[in-house]
């Protein structure tokens, strides 16, 4: 696992130093010093500077910069540069920037223009993270390598085609299997000959699901062998280095990063929420995820938070700033949930280009700020935790489940794709559905694991399954078993209707589970925006309803007209229900409730009251006050703003 | 006419057994045949099946599928398979495929990916026609040829930019009338040669509305004679083949549906309604445009629902269902309006492509459904009806009226275009505000025609004639007849101000029918959204008043300045009334009580409830309860639901 | 200065006698006549009738124009036809059509497409303006020389590209300069060699707000050069030509109206308020902004209203009908602002073309209409007004403050520009901003001058700066001087952030006036669409906030929390206050109020009724009544939709 030395945390944030002159560097490295900062990403989108012109290389200010900060006992975590290549790269290699569906060739003026496929972007990356390789990989500052940086670049070009149909034929054999699996027949697109095959660009009206899905799954991993390559090229030169690149969550993003994080010797995550009130919740399931994948991937659950904004969400296009105390608060929490650190996107904020106005530790005004001292406070925090050994990161037991809670949601951003390629009967928003769910345990004061479809799913007393769409006969087939060995499983709508080719499954949904159910979905009946309806057991239904029978079920809530909507079926040695409907907060709550009652799986904290977190840590309970109230748990208060550790419910914080 | 052996009805659906494996293809004929099925149409579509590489074709799954239809003793509507070239066709003809104004060329990928003006695409649709017509002209399977699917597709490109010059030469003669009818002297686009004239290509700013109106039109006459072209292949080998295609009603098909029925053996239309509580209305109108095309055209008003959902409607973008009850009564309400049966697409779901989740009578989980039962059921109705005579097709006396209620709806596509293509004073639709009228007189209990231009008027006591922006000098000369013999002519506002080339005709509006009904127009003033005022008469107006006098003309209500707003005058034996505003339901319902009671023009039902639907047939009068309520009509219960033919008012239903 | 002989107003419309027969030439030489009307714009987009092929000209019709206009009294308005090529440029010069961002070249169809910076579109202009100087320079009807119309068309071809790096030498010297100023080394845009330099053309994200702003200073300065080039080639032959043209004012056009104001023989506008209701505010805006330019660029506050529409204002794509006697008010309130008279577009509407619903003085009903009843009224009361010689030009003295007010608002269009090219925390709506404090103070009944950065300041009591992003070092210290001189200056958020290149000035915003208001801003905190808070003052603050501290200064009003929200520092002999976050109207009002009050500055007339509109003219003070009440105003009734003079407040109206 990769450390800075004497620092387990990775505390500090990009650093941007090429954009300086030598006096300001010299700044920020006190200044770094002052917060607590253990260490910085350097070279991100540094290749203008690193290469001026194709193979010539200038390092003489990388030098400068890795030495200060080794000078400063702070730890690099170096970044290749090939996210963003250089204006000359546009005029050397017209055939290899990126081009949209349709056709529209993009050039420089922003970042990520280029095509993962194309030669001349590959042999001009391989050579920048070569010759970054061979100078600093065995500098002392050097604590990780960034290889890139939020890949998840879409490109449509020749390139791309011809890479696809060579995917594609190691995926499906012959074109015969490819047309099968894509269900060519329709619309008269069957494939007569490997060169007819393209990228799905742009065409007349709507496109084939299977086709878009596994052109996704194509650039996944395009973008991913981009990754190996250069990762590769690092480690011929210091097998010891250990070696990540930073995940974007975004529906938008071509990447599956579960499939990723085995290629990656530490999970990395960036994190930009949606929405103030929403940022605790939404935090805590992007870290859950990252846990998640890095554990399934076998890292035992570690991972790096490797970017979030200093002081703001941006909600709906303007910036919200979060309200004093709420850096350290989210930071603390994700830390709590095995992250090895907090970085930044960004320590100093940029007098130009197109996120000048990103916020940053430094800001535009200086160090003199509220956000800087809170952020001194923080770096303070994590050193007075790190000696009291807190945080560090546990010795996960091989195969054990990664929390007392025994709870878990499951998130398969490929049954994400296949959602969003499909034309269904309502629009789904897929992430927002299992985040709804994870944020209801959430609240509940479960800790709750996010796992991929590759997880081990033994040791869960509850595992829930939100319109899981897509849902291969592996991953059917481990779900009865996880039910028949005494799990609690909850499915919600849409799952298991179609297989790894978005195909339908016929007979009656849930097609991959109907069995494990005990009921036979005849219709989907998906409600208009704003409608509901009202249960039998007073719940109330929105978004989705669906016409079911429940042949080998009971029925625990049914529609007005009588028809199930919640069912509830033991199978072995556990259960399995099934929701066919939206729920609302409350509706949702109470069946959880039951659900966990029934499982056994206990909240950590009882009653926990609204806006107040609790994390389960190797020492013990931490609760977050989101809010600005005093709550009373456990007997003692929790005030408002609080991150601490309750070692046990009701003893007072040693921290 | 077509018409399937021993079954006077069409009922069935699009059938894609080359999607299918044989065991499959096998139990759809079972289950056809349970369900009472009396036609399939198959071969939409099929292109890469049938010609899997070019010229070489595949007909021996073609051959097992007729020759089961056949034992089966259900009619083929066999489709030509042009609307969706394989994707062999994309790489052989790079020309031949569409092209958007913007130039960017589409590719394969989804459906109607071609250019109808490409020699390469009408050579290859010739061909594949005439494989068909030379293998299957005379199977006995086959009732109806079904050319293409749904023609609109546009182009913009260099083989269409030639098309069009050589279509506007026999349009207008000359350039210099091509720059009159144009009004090229604006904004200097005046031609100087022929060879200047270009497609409505993407440019700087707004365009000029009779070079996009002449522009549909092209496209309109391009498609039809690729049609016509089929449709001769077909006649060439078997002059008795009874030869069609599916319009599909939308406003943005270039499709002038009117002229095309000319040239079909049967007008068949394409149903999608965009609301399911405004689908029994929306039904109705779609319908009696088809039987007034029908008409115009010289089939005497018979026609053919070719497809529509069987279990939902696409409302915002949700897939609402169908209760129970309303797939048998919308199909017999479209039966009732003359359609020769009910077809739907689509017979069996697909389990992949852009469509998976486009309901079908034998949907994902397979017969054991409610739909198949509903669809059952209404097989044996029908086939009920058929014994009885029922529905049989009236024999319509040549110039007749289509039915007893002598109230008829102007409708004519090319205004609609004119209108789209023209930067009015406000947003106006043309067909909503059409349909408007039609569902005001349909909720009165009126049978109604809607009538294309060409119609005969002359049978009708009442014609509505709404917001008829483009009115050739002829339109004016026969509704001015119309009038003088005695007719009773509502027009409303933006009616008659354009001539065919889209100017403004001048003088004071509306200048084509300002002498017939007395008034002058000197200013629109459309309101906002949401606005509305109130006339002397109690009456709401809203969307649209105008300024205007009355010098020869009785004024019915007045604005609240004392203004004239609706108007009446007599003319010869009639009356022609005005409308300068938009009319609330209520409003409306009030105008048209009073305008049809001086006519003479008689509900089929008086003061018929809120939701029932009465149609005029030979056979007598039938009622569609579309409510949840028992309605006493006549004396007699109608139930929730019930579609059922009522010989006469108030008597029981023999049905 | 330009004038029609014997009429010192310009009265009339754009004209297009080619649009129409000779007998419809001939009546409207007489409707003119009978209007009152003084000139006429004839020549707008009329290449394709001038120059019917490349070479060839065709001016008898013209000719004829210009006889008849002289014969009738008329002055001519004598457009060069270059805003649209004629459709025989597109074929003969591909490459000189417009470009947009992502590569589409567009071809003609509408107006205005061609690349400004094309060789050959230059040349074609060129001789064009050649032709028409050569044969009408000496016309006697030609009053006033109208160059092209309406410039602002963007392109992004090679070009563009070419001349683009040209200009960026001439304004960055090198390209080590260049890269400092946009701050290239953010995403590796740093440029090794000028070709690498491009437009900026679709790219992956986010663009360069340097890159952008440059773009658009350099698209100004390209069409700027187009104009002069033409206006040489005029007065080349006719050095006392007067030559101007139209400045069409929208945040879309990338033209710096400040900057060409010293290219121009007379500032002249088209004015197309956005709402009905806010109409005589915005129109009192642009006509004050067209006198602030005229003033700086040494043309003495004169000006000339060339365009805006007769009878309609298009609100929400809805055309809005003025009502009766707004036509005349809104005419004459542009008068006693500045403006040398009122011209519409258009005299006569079309009845083809795009633009054939906008409104005219002869509207397609011809001239027996009330909008052409209206028209001559308001034409024989410019006649009383010339006769009385009210309004006529005020003999300004050079540098003297044109209103008596002393009360101005800054509004540098660069500065809109560099806010909608940066990545704000927040969407701010620059213009909109400005016009608010306009607004305020005109509500107020002070006459305001609206400003552009080279103003002279010193004659001012009160200058409101808002939102001024973009603040160059040397406007920052004429404030700094306009305060110590005695000035009382108000300066709102987001002022004084960048400099010229867009880059933040760090250390505290606003950066550029930190010492000036004695504030120093830490963060921005804007709010929500909806979220306001209530100042411990009572005013209510929306749109935005900011933590700031107030080191220097005193603080007027502040955040719930106590923080500073509204400062005071005097300096000098002036004040100067800060206002950090947005006010609604009631607030904005009330610190104008103790501001002016302050500062000495008195409205014209005290407690003006809401909807009256006051303007100082040499002549005395006029009054608008834009309400349908009767105001009491210095004792003296104003009846509803009165436009007169008022001598003296209390003094009954001369006029």
């Amino acid at each position: 696992m990769a450390a800075v030395p004497n620092h387990p945390y990775f505390y500090g944030a990009d650093w941007n130093p090429e954009q300086w002159p030598e006096s300001v560097r010299a700044a920020d490295l006190d200044l770094m010093r002052q917060a607590g900062v253990t260490a910085a990403t350097v070279g991100v989108f540094s290749w203008s500077r690193l290469e001026p012109a194709p193979g010539a290389y200038d390092f003489s200010w990388l030098d400068r910069v890795l030495d200060g900060l080794h000078a400063a006992g702070i730890g690099a975590v170096l970044a290749t540069p090939t996210a963003s290549p250089p204006p000359w790269f546009t005029l050397a290699h017209p055939d290899a920037l990126a081009q949209r569906r349709d056709g529209v060739r993009l050039v420089h003026g922003s970042r990520d223009t280029y095509c993962v496929n194309a030669p001349a972007y590959r042999a001009a990356s391989r050579g920048v993270a070569a010759a970054l390789a061979s100078r600093y990989a065995h500098h002392p500052a050097v604590v990780l390598w960034h290889v890139h940086n939020e890949y998840g670049t879409w490109c449509f070009c020749d390139h791309c085609a011809a890479a696809f149909r060579g995917w594609l034929r190691a995926r499906h054999g012959d074109l015969a299997a490819l047309n099968e699996a894509w269900c060519t027949d329709f619309w008269s697109q069957r494939y007569g000959d490997w060169a007819q095959v393209l990228p799905p660009r742009a065409t007349q009206y709507l496109t084939n699901p299977a086709h878009e899905l596994d052109y996704r799954r194509f650039l996944s991993d395009s973008l991913l062998a981009a990754y190996a390559e250069q990762r590769d090229v690092i480690k011929a030169v210091a097998p010891e280095a250990q070696v990540t690149t930073n995940f974007v969550l975004g529906g938008w993003v071509p990447v599956d990063h579960a499939r990723w994080s085995g290629q990656v010797d530490m999970v990395a995550i960036d994190h930009y929420p949606s929405s103030l009130d929403g940022a605790p919740a939404q935090s805590a399931f992007a870290a859950d995820a990252a846990r998640g994948w890095s554990a399934a991937a076998g890292h035992g659950g570690e991972w790096l938070l490797m970017e979030h904004a200093p002081a703001h969400v941006t909600e709906n296009g303007v910036q919200r700033r979060k309200p004093p105390g709420m850096l350290a608060r989210i930071a603390l929490a994700h830390i709590a949930r095995g992250s090895r650190g907090a970085m930044y996107f960004q320590w100093r904020a940029g007098r130009g280009g197109a996120e000048q106005w990103h916020s940053a530790l430094v800001d535009h005004p200086g160090p003199g700020t509220r956000l800087f001292r809170e952020a001194t406070a923080l770096g303070t925090r994590l050193a007075d935790l790190e000696r009291k050994g807190t945080f560090l990161t546990p010795s996960v037991e091989e195969g054990a489940p990664l929390n007392p809670s025994q709870v878990a949601v499951w998130f398969d951003e490929v049954c994400g794709w296949a959602i969003g390629a499909s034309h269904l009967p309502a629009p789904v928003d897929y992430q927002g559905i299992v985040e709804g769910w994870h944020r209801a345990l959430w609240r509940r004061g479960h800790a709750v694991d996010v796992v991929p479809p590759a997880a081990r799913l033994g040791g869960y007393r509850v595992l829930v399954v939100p319109a899981a769409y897509l849902l291969t006969d592996t991953s059917a087939r481990r779900l009865a078993e996880y039910v028949r060995d005494g799990g609690h499983l909850v499915v919600t709508y849409l799952s298991g209707i179609v297989d790894e080719h978005a195909r339908v499954r016929t007979g009656g949904h849930p097609g991959a589970l109907r069995d494990l159910l005990g009921v036979r979905v005849e219709e989907f009946d998906p409600l208009s925006a704003g409608e509901s309806l009202v249960l039998d057991s007073g719940d109330v239904a929105a978004a989705w309803t669906e016409h079911l029978t429940a042949p080998d079920a009971a029925v625990l809530a049914a529609y007005p007209d009588g028809r199930p909507a919640v069912t509830r079926r033991e199978h072995g040695a556990g259960v399995a229900y099934y929701v066919s409907c939206g729920l609302d907060d409350a509706a949702t709550a109470r069946l959880l409730a039951a659900v966990c009652a029934a499982a056994g799986a206990e909240p950590l904290v009882p009653d926990l009251p609204e806006g107040v977190e609790a994390v389960a840590t190797p020492q013990g309970l931490w609760l977050f006050n989101h809010t600005d109230l005093v709550h009373v748990i456990g007997g003692r208060d929790v005030a408002p703003g609080e991150a601490a550790l309750a070692a046990s419910p009701g003893a007072p914080s040693p921290d």
